[in-house]
């Protein structure tokens, strides 16, 4: 059996491009004492991966060679003596390949509550992300303004949803037009504006006419100094990502920011991962597939077929032209009914 | 009975000076419906007089022409059917004036611990602003770094003791080897830096060998970005106020951090005015009169004599000759027992 692998063949200069990758095919990876071999079935695209190339994050730096890192789902095919069984599906860090030699304890039991792409985009580290970030650090209250940028993107979407259903008025900052719609008339944002736009400063004034609560930050860079001035008193800001400092050679540029204004606004800055709330993603999975049930939290995903699809899925997202959660299908899910009884 | 009175005469340029006051002497002020008439006993010089100059801060503008403002310990002089008694010691907004006519709905009874100074420095104002910066906002942990700066200054000394008494390493950012010294050999910080040296950024690296947990911020500025760099995983910093930024004329000039730092890390920034936690007063002045009384927190104050001595008084602490907390004694304490036993 061959194994594909799309390696980050150099370390991007600039923006980042898909002939940054290599595809190769090779032998199948042979498992060490406790790594069970893994098949990939979803790749997750995310922003981060662009930052993991620019210098150590909560990972190690991606280096030129190196297969491209990713969060996969996968099933085990060779469990190892590892206590995983053959079949088990499991959340990883999997890469672009198909099929992975993965350290057992780092990974993860999926069990399934429907789709499995929901695993991935609502009930997985995206809807969760939205769901602690904005409930746990931003804290909004009934009746507040609820802001965040990349609004039509995978968390961004999930965050206005749920400030939604927590009884807040949601504006959405997004890059088009078509995904403001999609934001007003589909998820039920009250109001979306484009930071491409000639007059976003005044738009977002008067989209935001009581001014800010809570910021969710998915993107960093001047959309974000923009809204620090339009805080409240006691305004919050969620730094969950920086995407606007990502695709580049530096990542260390700033944003400038008053001081005296944190005081006399009383504002807070907080940044987080997910990863800080683990013990309490089980009860956030079962409340966000309760509003997904419910009909009040729609999914959005922008699902890609095949591995080699990856690089441009990656760069495409960078650009912004995906619509909620970017995920790869690197190979049919074996649980998939229609899969089993018509095949594809 | 005459009322010296010190206004602002010009809306400063640049930096303070002390020309930008003027003394002028008129009569005794008509309380009107609910106001008393106060003596003022002692004037607090806070770096914010500063920045009320240059714009609305929680406070409106000063503008040439007024009273300078200024927090003091007055006493009653004639209650004016309010309910306050004469000779009842009140804490209020009085500014830079012999006698004031004060709604009583804005003044707050003040009954001493001990001497009345404390009860503008380490139990007023400037003490709880250090303690509900650092424990409440700030919340260190035993073994974590506590930085602060304007260490000598009369809330920085505050925090650093209040830090020490909470099992951290504590290191201040002062203004000279002689400020440094006061704190390490008198105040039981670990260490001291100056901003003014040379080796400034090195010498804060080594006096935090394992990063800073939390940066107590009462200047803003270069002082701040740098210590931005240092904070740990899940580091804070606490603004209480940004001196740097004060004494010119733009109050708008910013500060640069990088937001991708902010969720790696996770760090949250938060801004605070101590009058949010009014409710909690009663109890922190308990505990800080326990410490003071117990000799593990020291009282650090710089005491000038005379209503004219106030521009100077001013001028000077921005350019950061005080050490502990600037008061102006007015007019002597009604109930000192030096002055009933000998006069003065």
């Amino acid at each position: 059996m061959e194994n594909r692998q799309v390696l980050l063949a150099r370390r991007p200069s600039g923006r980042l491009a898909a002939d940054d990758f290599s595809l190769v095919t090779g032998s199948l990876p042979e498992p060490a004492e406790g790594e069970a071999l893994c098949r990939t079935i979803l790749l997750s695209i995310d922003p981060a991966n662009r930052a993991w190339m620019q210098g150590r994050t909560y990972r190690d730096q991606l280096d030129a060679g190196e297969v491209m890192a990713g969060f996969t789902i996968s099933e085990v095919v060779d469990g190892n003596d590892t206590g995983l069984s053959r079949g088990t599906l499991v959340a990883g860090d999997g890469g672009w390949q198909d099929y992975a030699a993965l350290p057992a304890r780092r990974l993860r039991a999926v069990e399934p509550i429907g789709p499995l792409t929901h695993e991935m985009s609502v009930l997985g580290i995206t809807g969760l992300t939205a769901y602690f970030g904005l409930l746990s650090v931003g804290r909004p209250q009934p009746g507040e303004t609820v802001l965040v940028s990349a609004a039509a993107g995978a968390t961004g979407n999930v965050v206005g949803q749920l400030a939604r259903i927590h009884g807040c008025r949601v504006v959405g900052i997004c890059g088009s037009d078509r995904k403001g719609r999609l934001l007003t008339d589909e998820l039920g944002f009250d109001a979306a504006v484009s930071y491409r736009s000639d007059r976003f400063a005044e738009e977002l004034r008067q989209a935001c006419p009581q001014g800010v609560d809570v910021y969710f930050d998915n993107v960093g860079g001047p959309v974000l100094e923009r809204t620090l001035g339009l805080l409240r008193e006691r305004g919050r800001v969620v730094f969950c990502g920086a995407v606007a400092h990502y695709d580049g050679d530096d990542r260390t540029g700033g944003i400038s920011f008053n001081p005296g204004r944190m005081v006399v606004r009383r504002l807070r800055l907080e940044g987080f991962l997910v990863s800080d709330f683990l013990p309490e993603w089980p009860s956030a999975r079962t409340a966000l597939a309760g509003w997904v049930e419910g009909g009040s939290l729609q999914v959005l995903e922008d699902v890609v077929d095949g591995l080699d699809a990856a690089p441009t899925a990656l760069v495409g997202l960078l650009a912004g032209d995906n619509v909620g959660k970017r995920i790869v299908r690197v190979a049919p899910d074996p649980h998939d009914p229609e899969r089993v009884l018509g095949g594809r």
